[in-house]
């Protein structure tokens, strides 16, 4: 297991890599991992030779009341459950190695990265766009993969993959959910014991949308979601029906559309979202 | 001499090269190629075992009124005189070939590239700066020659190349001139017969008001340049002291600052720029 934290290390040990004629895979995370993160690093090493996990809290993607300075840092504990889960090199870059001296480039997805979480999170996405440009670039892995329970940030990293010229296949793998089907994420450590039981409603909301989106009226069936999210304790930033490439909203079904939706438990914000036609999976 | 106008033919050629491992380097261009370019292409022979040169006449760098649709386009010439000049491969992308459907992303460095002429072209290096991501990205050069004529052009380059961790080495290469002085540029050929006879001026002035930077008053000598420019006919948008990294304006004289102009004569828009310590070159 190689640990880098600067660049000059990882590429050192990606040469000896890409001199052996490995297959290189990039998991992107901001630490804090869990089960979630762990099926991420399997699927990659199932895919490739060799699976690189970053580990970096990015500033630009957080707004200035976001949650940045408390988000968990669980290194150690990082470590051990990469490398368990397959993982042979971990790149945890500081801020100061990742951001050099007048740093100033900013790569924006246009409209996809304004709407959704991006009407509410207004640079998020523009942040994450150039954190993984450059982590692909500093890599140059053949494949990366997101999980789809971030799908908007999903659907962005493949838009700028596709329209820079970026040599690395995208794969999206499936959200790992509780057994009472909340999506796994760091974020879930925030909730109170009394928010925890409350939570999984965003999963059966989604559940009971998705059911009823293909017979009736797409705005009233959305309201009604945001209604039982509303009433459970849930306060609703959006509920949206999307083209499941574009993002554009939908006015009424079509297939292969898909429901996401953002709300806040108290000062948690979680996010959530489904296929459709998948709505049991 | 290949010359491939859509990425799978010059993907192709450039598998067979990089199996000899064989040095690339990139001369980009807008085509309408001139002596100037020819320099570039000859530089980067001598640097490298094969030299591609791009040719695209990029519409997104261009304002709603500039002049996209007018500029020159010489294929045939273009092709002769990089071959002469030591070029293996020519890149002529179509509009649609560079920017396939639903492209959306745009790169911009920040500050940088809104002051001296992105205040004149306000999303000008935003262009610039995304077509010459996928151009390095698609051809993955080791080296890239772009002419210090267009020095903010070079300095936006190197920044994003720098955050964006583009594994290219970027090369400023110097500024070829007629023997009267004036700069060449595709553009000249739009200049009437007596606007040709004053075009020289630019750079008289450029050497006059570096000479006297030295000694004197900075805002004075620059405004003394401007009223010079003006008096000889050019509507002069500019002519500053800049540091030459970052660009930004420079009150008094340092040592490595740069002298930066862009002015119109009639309907031709000129730039030149200067190293006030070289300003004997």
């Amino acid at each position: 297991m190689i640990i880098a934290n600067d660049l000059e290390t990882l590429q050192n040990s990606l040469l000896e890599i890409a001199k052996n004629g490995k297959k290189i895979a990039l998991v992107p995370t901001m630490g804090a991992l869990h089960t979630g993160h762990a099926s991420l690093i399997t699927q990659a090493k199932e895919m490739t030779d060799c699976v690189v996990v970053s580990i970096f809290v990015n500033p630009t993607q957080f707004g200035k009341n976001e949650d940045y300075s408390i988000y968990p840092r669980t290194f150690d504990d990082d470590v051990k459950l990469a490398q368990q889960s397959g993982a042979e090199i971990i790149y945890a870059p500081t801020v100061e190695d990742m951001y050099t001296n007048g740093f100033s480039t900013i790569i924006s997805v246009g409209d996809m990265g304004k709407i959704l979480c991006g009407k509410f999170r207004p640079s998020h996405f523009d942040g994450v766009a150039t954190v993984v440009t450059k982590l692909l670039l500093r890599i140059m892995p053949h494949i990366a993969i997101f999980g789809m329970k971030d799908y908007q940030q999903l659907c962005v990293i493949e838009r700028l993959v596709s329209d820079l010229d970026i040599p690395t296949e995208i794969v999206g793998a499936p959200i790992i959910r509780e057994e009472d089907g909340l999506a796994l994420s760091s974020r879930n450590r925030y909730l109170s014991p009394d928010e925890r039981k409350i939570a999984p409603i965003l999963y059966k909301t989604l559940q009971n949308t998705a059911h009823n989106l293909k017979s009736n009226n797409v705005s009233e069936i959305l309201a009604k979601g945001i209604a039982d999210l509303t009433e459970a304790g849930y306060k609703v930033e959006y509920l949206e029906l999307c083209d499941s490439f574009t993002l554009a909203p939908l006015a009424e079904y079509e297939e292969g559309s898909r429901l996401l939706v953002a709300a806040w438990l108290g000062k948690t914000r979680l996010i959530d979202n489904m296929s459709v036609e998948e709505n049991n999976d």
